[in-house]
């Protein structure tokens, strides 16, 4: 899809994943190895009770899945950046996660006719379709090339 | 350090790392394979002319540097959330990043008298002082508990 199949309002919805013990203490101990992600013993003293996933990993897993929903990527020159990530919810060890999103804004380029900015607002689910996580993000997308040319 | 130890104003500078390609490829194979980020044909076809990092990866090693910096990750209690996350300018094989942060909010709790709201924003700099990235992120921190108890 291109930048004119996605519109304010189009909205999908992504496949699930679940994230077990060992990849969430694997990604943590490469990218964000505070206790509560890391270490049983201190997660279970800390005020989560438990070991929890990185707001990092779980960042990256909506990301991954959005990109296997194949909705823009074909169309991708890339992003200049994100809003507002909250993370609302603990995601825990056996909890399977999908994103739901919509296309909250979208303005085709003055000066490069050949592209557009669309922005997406991504809400992360678990299970019991919870929201554990939110954020906006800016893609700049190619127009379809049959019709604006570059 | 502990919640009053980071006021407004207080700013540091972390070590640096170097991205190098198999990184580069290696992170956004897992996280972010879209293509200007792991095939080096596509991605001198692309805008950027050449492998670029994924925007993820830049800011996972601009978080990473910053715990190994050890400025508020002992007082650590999570993070709700992050804002205004920009790249800049694409970061490319050989780069070497470091990050210089600002304290740029600090609200003490009024109704959990042991942790307070720091928000911090990130600057992410390469090897010719070039801005890359920022973003501003918000952390949870404890109060020192000698003087004040949860």
């Amino acid at each position: 899809m291109y930048f004119d199949d996605l519109p304010v309002g189009y909205s999908f919805e992504t496949g699930a994943r679940t994230l077990d013990l060992a990849g969430i203490t694997g990604f943590a101990g490469t990218w964000d190895p505070q206790p509560f992600h890391v270490d049983a013993e201190a997660a279970a003293a800390s005020p989560y009770g438990g070991i929890i996933a990185s707001g990092f990993h779980t960042l990256l897993t909506a990301f991954t899945l959005t990109l296997e929903a194949d909705i823009w990527n074909e169309a991708s020159m890339g992003s200049p950046g994100m809003d507002e990530i909250r993370w609302r919810q603990p995601v825990r060890p056996g909890d399977n996660l999908r994103v739901r999103a919509e296309v909250v804004d979208a303005n085709a380029s003055a000066s490069r006719p050949d592209r557009g900015r669309t922005t997406i607002r991504y809400d992360v689910l678990n299970q019991e379709d919870a929201l554990v996580m939110q954020f906006t993000a800016t893609h700049i997308l190619r127009r379809n090339p049959e019709k604006h040319a570059p």
